[in-house]
């Protein structure tokens, strides 16, 4: 039986490697009218992906509520998904773009040229809504995609998936562009994991530990985040009412996500101005403070910070807190603790500011900005695949550019090398 | 004793982490000044690198001529290693450029500005030259390198990295931001591939074999080419003198390259005008032929082609020849049987051309050129730190750009998200 998931998967890597040569060659104009059907398509079939859900969701009543929650699909989610295929079809497509071109002194003309990178594959949780968006995103850069979704979400992404298979048919475009590995069996992610031979680049998208077992037993290389543990540095000569602002956005907007602030450095000079308003700020939002010493000399009702604790992803309403004795100790915190994802310094004081982007090595640094603003839509990328804190090839949020590379076009009339 | 390996490994590792940190600060007066002061130091030292190299080569003189050829140094190959330094120092810095810088909505100006990547290890044969050369190139790049050249080279390797590192200590840059690992002991690579959290990516040089077993025992992403088979399609409307040209030089000028034609491809329309010519001229060149049965109609003195010879790198004087019927076929049978390096079509029709530079996916493809041409200096890179046929980070030729990454540096005013 293992011998025939690996088949499987095999089968279902070479035909998506097949089909991207041929979507390579395919217009924007075919793929954008095939993703303008593929969101009509999704809400005509409204009842029956809600009726895939409803078995889905009646399989998992004891997992919690945020799990059922991100399983869950209705009317309103559907709609968006639709919305989210149609916002790709109007952004540009990238496949073609002549990202520069030059000529040699022996008379070659050289074109730096964009294209598909071939086939992608994402293995994500149980949310259904994952595969319509990932699925817009490869078409519309010209890859092929294989989908592996969490098994309770199994009978919605099969719902799902038959609707954008059909409107591939439809526009006599290769089906196995498109494919859902449709077993419960584990086995099977192991299997598509070896075949680097078929599968250019796999994209984990979901938890740490998820993401982890991905990288452990990927042959095929992995664009990932494992997590994102953020901070915001209160400089000495920080304007504190913005301080107080954008700390309290970048940890309470939003707590459950990646961008989120985990950890609030404070420059030693401005911590007793500033800690007393914004931990009372904290406390009233019901926020857990976890604070070094100094942090709880003023707010004596923090718990204390432990070394694990400065380099936990909360994704909850808990803050750590440290008081630094200047702008070096707060950017080597960072390097050492975070995880190169979203970091800020919020400042007056334009060399300090210059000093923390310049030696964060983190995909995303601000100067006096919430570090909720790292999403592939907030910075106009018009959608998001994913965010990588990987150094190779993306990094940072990742949408239809990050999912293309490029090949040398080159215009000879004859040359030889001597 | 194999704790005290990957303890050395991880010291070596975490200190090329710690340097590159300093070194991604450091201006690039300060990087040319040291690059231009180890080419002096290189020539200055000539006679204790040269007294080293005797010891190699003392070491192995059974290996064969071309490992004795790559080990060997004399004054006009150091002089080579001190010129390619100073060709490095005058490159452009790609640290700092911003690719990009776009406004948000919400008053947000984001830049997206070249990095380094932090530390990269090179896995090298016994090719002392490329100790200096990968040094120069990474340092200019603004990262830490780990250098591990093949045990026969030790103690060249040794000697040049003295001087690099002599000069880093005079210009106040950190030692350990040149790396050499010192020990023959095989156990040190594998300790090394296993440290992802220093190092950020791994470039094998070398035969197939060493890039192989990189990959297989590496947990860091590796930048590599496995082989290079490389093709020249003659087209129906081929001008043939052209053709004879290019494919003689692709094969003969230099066969033991990884950018050398392999293989060469006749359309069925041409091949009886076209081969005659062009396989006499290649027997009275030495060039041992493989052809397909339509080839050996022509050229009864050719030997048959197997499925194995079309994906064979030769690296030799040996060359497989097929005819086909059409330009589609050429297409497949290079996608399937290539090595995704560099392939070439001789075509007076531009429509075919487009069809061939298209649907061929490789690193480098070529109208009316020679495969030759693919290499960092010629494609005016000014330097050369590998070739990939990967598809991520990097294709083709790589320099100083592709030893660098990005990060996004955001700049508010107070901005909190909604």
């Amino acid at each position: 039986m293992k011998n025939g998931i690996k088949q499987e998967m095999q089968d279902i890597a070479r035909g998506a490697l097949e089909a991207s040569r041929v979507l390579a060659g395919v217009s924007s104009g075919r793929k954008n009218a095939a993703l303008k059907d593929m969101a009509r398509a999704l809400l005509a079939d409204k009842p029956s992906i809600l009726k895939a859900n409803r078995k889905d969701l009646a399989g998992c009543s004891a997992k919690g509520k945020a799990f059922t929650d991100r399983l869950t699909l209705n009317a309103d989610r559907i709609k968006q998904m639709a919305g989210g295929l149609l916002d790709v079809a109007k952004l540009d497509d990238p496949v073609g773009e002549v990202m520069r071109n030059w000529e040699t002194p022996g008379g070659l003309r050289i074109n730096k040229v964009r294209t598909p990178i071939g086939v992608i594959a994402i293995i994500y949780e149980s949310r259904p809504n994952v595969t319509a968006d990932c699925a817009g995103l490869c078409l519309k850069s010209g890859n092929s995609v294989i989908l592996r979704g969490g098994s309770e979400s199994l009978n919605s992404n099969i719902a799902i998936y038959k609707v954008l298979v059909s409107v591939l048919k439809k526009h006599s475009l290769p089906c196995a562009c498109i494919s859902l590995v449709q077993t419960r069996d584990h086995k099977a992610v192991d299997a598509l994991l070896k075949l680097d031979k078929y599968i250019d680049v796999v994209i984990p998208r979901g938890g740490e530990s998820l993401i982890r077992k991905v990288v452990s037993s990927s042959r095929i290389p992995v664009i990932k985040h494992y997590k994102g543990i953020c901070h915001v540095y209160v400089d000495a000569w920080a304007d504190l009412n913005m301080a107080e602002k954008v700390c309290f956005n970048a940890k309470v907007q939003r707590p459950g996500v990646c961008n989120a602030m985990e950890c609030m450095l404070v420059h030693r000079d401005v911590a007793a101005r500033f800690l007393p308003g914004m931990l009372k700020k904290f406390r009233e939002a019901g926020v857990e403070i976890r604070g070094c010493d100094f942090t709880r000399k003023i707010a004596g009702w923090a718990k204390r910070a432990s070394e694990k604790d400065f380099r936990s992803e909360y994704l909850d309403l808990i803050l750590s807190v440290k008081v630094v004795g200047d702008i070096e100790e707060a950017v080597a915190h960072i390097n050492n603790y975070g995880s190169h994802h979203s970091d800020s310094i919020i400042t007056d004081e334009p060399e300090e500011a210059e000093k923390f982007l310049r030696r964060v090595d983190s995909a995303c640094v601000y100067h006096n900005a919430s570090t909720r603003f790292t999403d592939g839509n907030q910075f106009g990328m018009g959608a998001e695949i994913g965010i990588s804190t990987d150094k190779l090839h993306a990094r940072g949020p990742m949408a239809l550019e990050e999912l293309t590379t490029y090949k040398y076009v080159v215009f000879g009339s004859g040359q030889v090398r001597n």
